[in-house]
């Protein structure tokens, strides 16, 4: 995919034909998309150049949306829990939620698709015992017990789709109120394919169709105010309709149930430890969507037209990693890009499609505002990014918005043409070749595995950091992954049923287990299976090496709280061993990992964690707190940290320890930075060395050669500084 | 029992005569008494005072003790964990264990008594796939499972008392090793009483025997160094023979296993939610112990004698709180006391006896040696003790150890001079007559309820806590129970059972649940019950006052993890709730409790506690945690806090919570301090008012006297100041 000619995707905007002009070349352009809110000039759209234009199916026909009702997407709401004061009880569905978004979906009658739920007893409700008044729009209850808390979860029509909402309440877009419908539908899905088949043939001049996505969006909930009270970029909570359900009892020959989405008011957070059945909703959405966009693939194709799907909004069912992904057919794959992790969901999804990051901000009015800095916030992200993109290659890049905002800060104007050079530069030193790493495979191990690679791990902390701009997904706290993102190391995400399937990769030498009890990340009951502890005994014991970070196979059972409690040496206070005595913690400062624990290592709030192992090598404590620890297992090591948001300091040594663990320590790896700010990546295959400054100081870095001569380097503030070698 | 004559027991050592007739005089005691390691020489044994005389008659023939292994105290104890790596396994039992403390009990044949398990499979290992071999003293299993961990739950016998051993290793005594017998054994039981009779006899001038409890020691677990692994003052564990099992099944109908004892390894920590198995065995011990205990009293009393217990020792059974206690006659019960919860645990006991304080510090070398400071460890005692005296009567104090250490700290013999000087005034003043308390009784959920009153109620910060001196309970952290025992409130404690069974009692107004999530203190899967939850919603919604510290009704059900939190209108973020958007904390700087939110106050670390309701105030916060907020809930009134260590300022704000619970803010409560250093209390009935300074500043307090009248008074350094009043 290299190209002398360009890289990168502007959005353009009627009117600002000249400004255009300029940024393709200074941005070295090679590609013009419209985005949500603006449109191609008639004047642009011709050219030696590739014209993306945005499809977002599901809300392009707004008569088709206004006039069947029907098909509106629907999701299962639960109420806000009420307390009964008597025998009777009167329920509000939509108590608390936005009246602007969401009616009532009385279409499915309630009696059969709605459930009413006594919380205090923590059973259903009969049907008997209720009915819903469609006057009133009200759930009556008899027999209730007093005290008692009750909810309703019912089937709502979203009659605002979420982005329209957002843009509308927070860039002040005007504009009808955009409705999306649902293609699980045969009558919508036909129509859609009808208003494609149109629209490819309107569209001459269009060589990229870029879908915004499929068909269901990321989940997002809002309250009275129209305030988000919920949100979960990756989760199928907006994909039900009662259709959907009956096809779903048919194929899997069982029958979900309201409880099954609503979760007693958890939604079925990504970061939650998915149930089986809504592991076997996930495939069925998946199996619908992927069936979908496979087919309006196959007519972009016919049409002589590529295909580009931004991964971000619909894009439920149509995860990359998914193993179905490969068969829908899209050529490019356009990722919302904001930091390393981001990017490497992008860059780490298998198959031959292109790779294109979408960077922020967008142009857009909350960010692009008088008194705002927006070369601060993209700064903060490309140096996260490129970073990053040091370990995986990167195809194109690109930006969307009202580029009259963006023409309005001329640093930023400058700003992102040093970001396209230095792009240009990266592609022109690494085409497309791998980086060296260091040897052995590391896994990550979570409930999700591999399918759902990269995405952002989230942890409590982060719930109580209120970031500048709110609506933001700004994610602060333990954030290891991203400290990883950058670092050279070869990484796959593995399953628990992975691991009791198919046991564990040869070539994997070292396992990461991180993240908040109870949590898809961490496994939650996942470890209640005493065969996931014995494969990691046994890896461990047979060399392997461990890290947990946060609170890994945390699982009450049998005397444990860290189920691999042996293999770290630890175990954590629960209020369950306040009996034991503790004894003062002893560093030993003689430890290989000692070193790299500088005054600015950062680990979090205390641990709870304490020592309960002799051989335990305690590195660094937060009080009397464990923070960083390590231990011998069998022929393994194993470490433990308490937390690592991410930054420089705890990205290098997150390096540190998993070459630690991998016992590489005493090997004299070339390209390893001794500055913690200094990012190094060796292209043996083209020669070339990349040496990334991620701070706004001068910095020096050494490090051995490929012939193990020691080096030294000096970059800028920022710099991406490339070198020869060989 | 207010006497001219004096008021303390005063601990004599041989060939210190003249330092005993002067500090009798000095220290105003009516009372001498030996003390573990000394004896009453003969020329004090007569005169116009008690003479108490120490009787621990588990301990008291060692001869006996030593013929008799097979009646030696004994326990449960489970094997460390092993990991087998092969299909057989070879366990150690006492490995990490002292070996002067334990042997195996191969008396009980270990087939029968013991029990092997998986604790990676979670189940019983059969007998026939293990074996026992004396000759070794190991256990062999076959068929394990590779990376499995496997434990034996044996049998010890205690070959060295807890007590001994710790006089032993720390205060260097000399000397046999003390043995204890269990007087379960009706042989063992005969020949006690045989030698108490005896004993009565030959001590004619003991007027008061002092047992130091009847039977069965607090539980100390010792390690392979002899050091303190695990440690529980009002454990059951050393309790058990295979005779009391036995009959503990004929009477109860079921069989205890060795794993209620070992609990997986937890022990049955008193801040553990008990099972209703174990509280049978709790009731058989009690039963047992009060029997025995019983016709040790008896004898005492026909002998003309009165009886003392001591109540800290091996007074397990023995509780005052519980109902039986009073079955056994005792005439004085002796409290060891550090602060105020403990004098509280003393003082607040049902029943007719004598409550007597036995004072820290021992005067023992641990603490009376060169370069310490016993008069700093005393005074921080005595200053959290005399508030508690202000709220019950205490009858008598007293100190324990050799008098001629303490006679080496001249400024410490005149501290305890001021502190009886002090309390005699107490006496004088006060004459057993209760002082004013807010109106409105205050209750404490929690699961061992009034049987269990005024015990520590440990919380897990302090096991992150290493205090001066390792082998002292020093409670830090949250310790709520400290600030209240000071406090001018009516206390009771009550259980989850007591709520079931009868209601909540119309005098309680203020229900206090707090402590840790999964204890005894805050009840864990008691929480499950919805009976309990309706009782309380009802209880507030009703008008009563709730205060929740810590993790209060925390049990993760149907959608809460505070069940109660509907009343405190918040939540904790468990990792389940990560998706719900967080708004910014907005403080209500209005509230009434903003006032007493000052920069001294310390509500602990973050408490990952959120606003779940729009009527929330929030009045503290750490960051965007939770630390005090306030709620309505119907009629009632709700309070939740982080945590509340102890401290003045932290116990003056607890007040004003309760009384804001109370309702009772708008009145204007007479002899309310406003200084926080300053404690007041009121005793109308000799009209007198009680004013201590806890600080080492001069201090000034104002309030208002029983007329309404402002008043101001003026407090030097931990003064202890009396108005006549009325």
């Amino acid at each position: 995919m290299y190209t002398q000619r360009g890289h990168m995707t502007l959005p353009v905007e009627a009117g600002q034909e000249s400004v255009v002009a300029d940024l393709f070349e200074r941005w070295q352009a090679d590609a013009l998309r419209d985005s949500d809110g603006t449109s191609m000039p008639d004047t642009l759209a011709q050219g030696d150049h590739d014209v993306y234009a945005i499809m977002c199916l599901v809300r392009a026909d707004q008569d088709f949306a206004n006039a069947h009702p029907e098909y509106l997407h629907r999701k299962y709401l639960m109420s806000f829990p009420v307390t009964a004061q008597d025998r009777q009880l009167t329920i509000i569905p939509l108590d608390g939620y936005s009246k602007d978004k969401y009616e009532l979906d009385e279409i499915s009658d309630p009696q059969t698709w709605w459930e009413v739920r006594d919380r205090t007893a923590g059973c259903v409700v009969p049907p008997s015992h209720w009915h819903y008044d469609p006057q009133t729009r009200q759930v009556h209850l008899i027999q209730t017990t007093p005290y008692h808390e009750y909810t309703v979860s019912f089937l709502a029509k979203q009659i605002w789709d979420s982005v329209s909402m957002y843009n509308a309440l927070t860039n002040d877009w005007q504009g009808p109120r955009i409705k999306s419908v649902d293609p699980y539908h045969s009558q919508v899905r036909a129509h859609l394919k009808n208003y494609f088949a149109n629209w490819l043939k309107t569209h001459p001049d269009t060589t990229v169709v870029r879908f915004t996505t499929f068909a269901y969006l990321f989940v997002i909930d809002s309250g009275e105010n129209n305030q988000d009270i919920y949100r979960d970029w990756t989760g199928y909570g907006e994909t039900v309709s009662p259709q959907a359900l009956t096809e779903f009892k048919k194929q899997f020959g069982y029958a979900l149930t309201p409880e099954d989405f609503v979760d007693a008011g958890y939604y079925n957070g990504t970061y939650k430890v998915p149930s089986n059945r809504y592991k076997d909703w996930m495939t069925f959405v998946q199996n619908v969507v992927v069936d979908f966009a496979s087919e309006l693939c196959d007519m972009a194709h016919q049409a002589g037209k590529r295909t580009a799907m931004f991964q971000g909004d619909h894009w439920i069912g149509t995860e990359p990693f998914l193993p179905c992904y490969e068969k829908i057919g899209i050529d490019i794959n356009i990722g919302a890009v904001e930091d390393g992790v981001a990017l490497r969901r992008l860059t780490d999804s298998p198959g031959e499609h292109v790779r294109e990051a979408r960077f922020y901000p967008y142009f857009f009015p909350d960010v692009f505002k008088p008194g705002n800095d927006p070369v601060a916030e993209s700064m903060k992200n490309w140096t996260k990014i490129r970073r990053a993109m040091l370990r995986k290659p990167l195809d194109r890049i690109g930006y969307g918005g009202y580029l009259s905002l963006a023409n309005q800060f001329p640093d930023f104007i400058d700003h992102v043409t040093e970001i396209s050079k230095q792009f240009g530069e990266y592609l022109e030193m690494t085409r497309r070749t791998p980086s060296i790493k260091v040897p052995g495979k590391i896994a990550i191990l979570n409930a999700w595995g591999q399918p759902r690679a990269w995405l952002q791990q989230q942890v409590r902390d982060q719930r109580f950091y209120i970031p500048p701009r709110p609506d933001v997904m700004e994610l602060v706290g333990s954030n290891p992954l991203e400290c990883l993102a950058g670092l050279p190391f070869d990484i796959q995400f593995i399953s628990f049923d992975d691991i009791l399937n198919h046991g564990i990769d040869p070539d994997v030498k070292a396992i990461i287990n991180m993240g908040d009890a109870n949590t898809a990340w961490s496994g939650g009951d996942c470890w209640a299976d005493p065969q996931v502890i014995v494969k990691l005994r046994e890896f461990v014991g047979n060399g392997g090496g461990l890290l947990g970070i946060g609170e890994p196979s945390a699982y009450q059972s049998d005397g444990r709280y860290f189920q691999l409690g042996d293999i770290f040496g630890l175990e954590k206070e629960t209020s369950l061993t306040m009996g034991r005595v503790a004894s003062p913690i002893q560093k030993n400062t003689e430890h290989y990992l000692y070193a790299f624990v500088t005054q600015d290592i950062d680990l979090g709030n205390p641990s709870y964690v304490y020592p309960q192992s002799q051989t335990l090598d305690v590195i660094a404590a937060h009080g009397q707190h464990i923070a960083l620890s390590a231990n011998q297992y069998g022929d393994g090591r194993s470490v433990y940290i308490s937390s690592l948001p991410f930054s420089m300091h705890n990205a290098w040594l997150l390096e540190h320890v998993l070459i630690w663990l991998l016992k590489q320590e005493q090997v004299h790896l070339p390209f390893v930075s001794d500055n913690p700010m200094v990012d190094l990546a060796c292209y043996p295959q083209t020669n070339h060395l990349a040496m990334t400054n991620s701070s706004d100081q001068v910095q020096t870095v050494k490090f051995l050669d490929e012939k193990g001569k020691k080096r030294q380097e000096q970059l800028q503030a920022y710099a991406w500084k490339w070198l020869s070698i060989g």
